[in-house]
């Protein structure tokens, strides 16, 4: 994961916030248990839960309310004397975040508001392998330039970025390697600083940050709330990656390099892959090696619309195609055992062109963990498809940025 | 993992240690900074370390070296006026762990001190096979008891045990499955229930925990500090297990079962694992597979022989038995390279039987890790033998045990 800094702004007038002081530290804790509220909790509420004086919490809100990170519910009628308690909640009309997406197929941008909903998606299908990176890169800045518009337009106010590749990025935000993309040692700041600057600069967050797709699809997932604090999530699309998720973190590993699932080899002297190795997983289960086993190859189906093409023919119980996604699927619950065979993980989340496939795929994968798990008896593993889909790596992405900005309200604050 | 609390002993006398009183707290922090520091600090360094005044710090080492916690190093004469420093250093003469394991051909028992030192070492070896679960803890209760004899004899209290067995443990310490030993459902509590007690009774440190032997060997590495903060062990016996330590804490999955690296798929449609799955690891590189290949089937040797033996063999450049480690190294080589691309990890240790053998082990590892890893050409895997060795369970055990009393030092000291 490559952070940009970004340019310090000068230094903040007498007043201003400055970040770690007791009242960033304020802000922060304030800010945070509202987003972590279940429902919006007034201010007394909120002195209680934080054991800040009342006075306190009202002149934090009062920043905060200020500096459009936080706004009033409706107030409910309830019976009884006095004025009902207004509850409050993360607004939808101040910072949000820029999330990106190159993948094989398509180019990905959206922007997620404060309070988490999707303000602006835009999916644009292009086969990228014969593209030069620069042009790639090209074109996700105009995606970038439109969601930035509409954001405007809409009031808000894009804080940072973060852009989701299928592929290894070193700590400078350089892809290193993307084997289905064909990109090696691609630097991909520098390509994007020819381009105007993508988001405001907020201090404490990075105009930009380059991720695993996988990592910000898990990341999208977790912050949607519908997974347990410990899964796998597997992005299926042309190659296959995976977020590992433990005890509500990204496991990253050593390098930031973990979750190379596509990779994995299913049959150790099979065919040849790409990446210089054999049999691997992406090879009996990729978008690729579906539609060619369901016969498809060469019907020259975007990632989208391969994806919901199979999903029809399965529909319709096409012999080749269910025969294609159970052979998939077996492959994917032998590399998925061996996971659960060495993390003891009890849910598996189908994501990406797989999301839409999982009623085909659930079965034989739930039958190979039977077979292969040693405590497959004592303990269900749970595998379900994804709530965002295809389009978790571009949220996750622009849901990183926004969780930043709640974590470290003052850097936004200081700004305005 | 099984934690079986004592029963409390009778409330403390006035003046006494309670648990998650200031006194305690204190101890434990200075108790805790001796055990962690390089050289043994003087009074006044850990007043400077911890904050607390010198006159608390005294008092509190006073408590400890009463306790026989702690011990004064001879002093070092040094130049210029004064009395010399006098270094702080765990005792060796206080309580003890007591570390017990049950593998498929042995028992062992060990005790290690405060200090980390192993002061009585026993391995019995046997086929325990065709033994019963009663009569094998039978004779493991034979071998602890001698183990405390000794201890005793050497002025150390066993504070405390800690078993471990080649095998799933549920949180009642119940012996799940272990697949061979042939053990299913065996409740080792009640079976050990029988025999006089192992260890003193000590508030706050559990008189037995059972736990897997592959997780105790990975602590065992991880406290005797050769490995980094984050590494897969792997203990190579009859069966095949793997303790995965990451950011410095064991891993332990959402039920206490990861590791089991030994039913990982190696081929698939391999030939049956008494586990029920296919072509697992434990065919292709666990010791009897391994002795079958070498034409040494038969031969009946037990663990540490058979490592000893093949050892023996091939630096004699015996030829099937180079050819059966080449053959096991690269069904280990490719089980790993899957958890590299799934963990990002940069260390393997390899233990257990397979510590002696890594100089011919580790060449086919290499390889198939430099196939089939995505990130191998940046990030490379260092393997590397255990520095414990075949004994890294039973020293992991008691080393836990010995770790709880320096994290609680207030229920020995109640003791006394």
């Amino acid at each position: 994961m490559w952070q940009c800094q970004g340019v310090k702004p000068p230094a903040a007038p007498a007043g201003a916030v400055r970040q770690g002081s007791l009242r960033e530290l304020n802000l922060a804790l304030v800010l945070g248990r509202i987003a972590a509220a279940r429902r919006p909790p007034s201010r007394a509420a909120l002195a209680a839960d934080t054991g800040l004086t009342r006075a306190t919490v009202s002149a934090v809100v009062e920043d905060l309310v200020a500096g459009r990170l936080v706004t009033e519910a409706e107030p409910t009628p309830r019976a009884g004397a006095g004025r009902p308690a207004r509850g409050l909640m993360l607004a939808g009309d101040g910072p949000a975040g820029l999330g990106l997406e190159i993948n094989v197929d398509y180019l990905a941008a959206c922007v997620v508001d404060l309070a988490g909903q999707v303000r602006h998606h835009t999916v644009h299908r292009a086969d990228l392998r014969p593209v030069s990176p620069a042009d790639a890169l090209g074109r996700l800045a105009e995606l970038a330039g439109r969601a930035r518009v509409d954001a405007n337009a809409q009031g808000l106010t894009l804080a940072g970025a973060a852009l989701g590749v299928p592929g290894l990025v070193d700590d400078a935000g350089r892809v290193r390697l993307a084997p289905n993309l064909g990109w090696r040692d691609v630097p991909v700041p520098e390509l994007l600083a020819d381009h105007p600057p993508l988001t405001e600069t907020v201090d404490g967050v990075p105009p930009l940050v380059v991720d695993n797709e996988a990592n910000l699809a898990a990341l999208g997932e977790l912050h949607a709330g519908a997974a347990p604090g410990s899964f796998l999530h597997i992005s299926g699309e042309v190659g296959i990656g995976a977020g590992i998720v433990l005890n509500g973190a990204l496991f990253r590993g050593a390098r930031g390099w973990s979750g190379e699932i596509g990779h994995i080899p299913v049959r150790p002297d099979g065919p040849p892959c790409r990446c210089g190795g054999r049999g691997c997983l992406e090879l009996y289960a990729g978008q690729e090696a579906i539609l060619s086993a369901a016969g498809l190859a060469g019907a020259d189906l975007p990632a989208d619309r391969a994806s919901t093409r199979l999903t029809q023919l399965a529909t319709a119980e096409h012999p080749a195609v269910l025969r294609a996604l159970a052979e998939a699927g077996t492959a994917i619950g032998v590399t998925v055992a061996s996971v659960v065979n060495l993390l003891d993980l009890d849910t598996v989340v189908l994501g990406g062109g797989y999301a839409p496939l999982t009623g085909w795929l659930r079965p034989p994968v739930l039958a190979e963990i039977e077979r292969r798990v040693l405590t497959a008896a004592w303990s269900p593993v749970t595998v379900r498809p994804a709530t965002l889909g295809a389009t978790a790596a571009a949220v996750g992405a622009a849901g990183s940025v926004v969780r930043r900005i709640i974590a470290r309200p003052g850097g936004w604050l200081a700004r305005l």
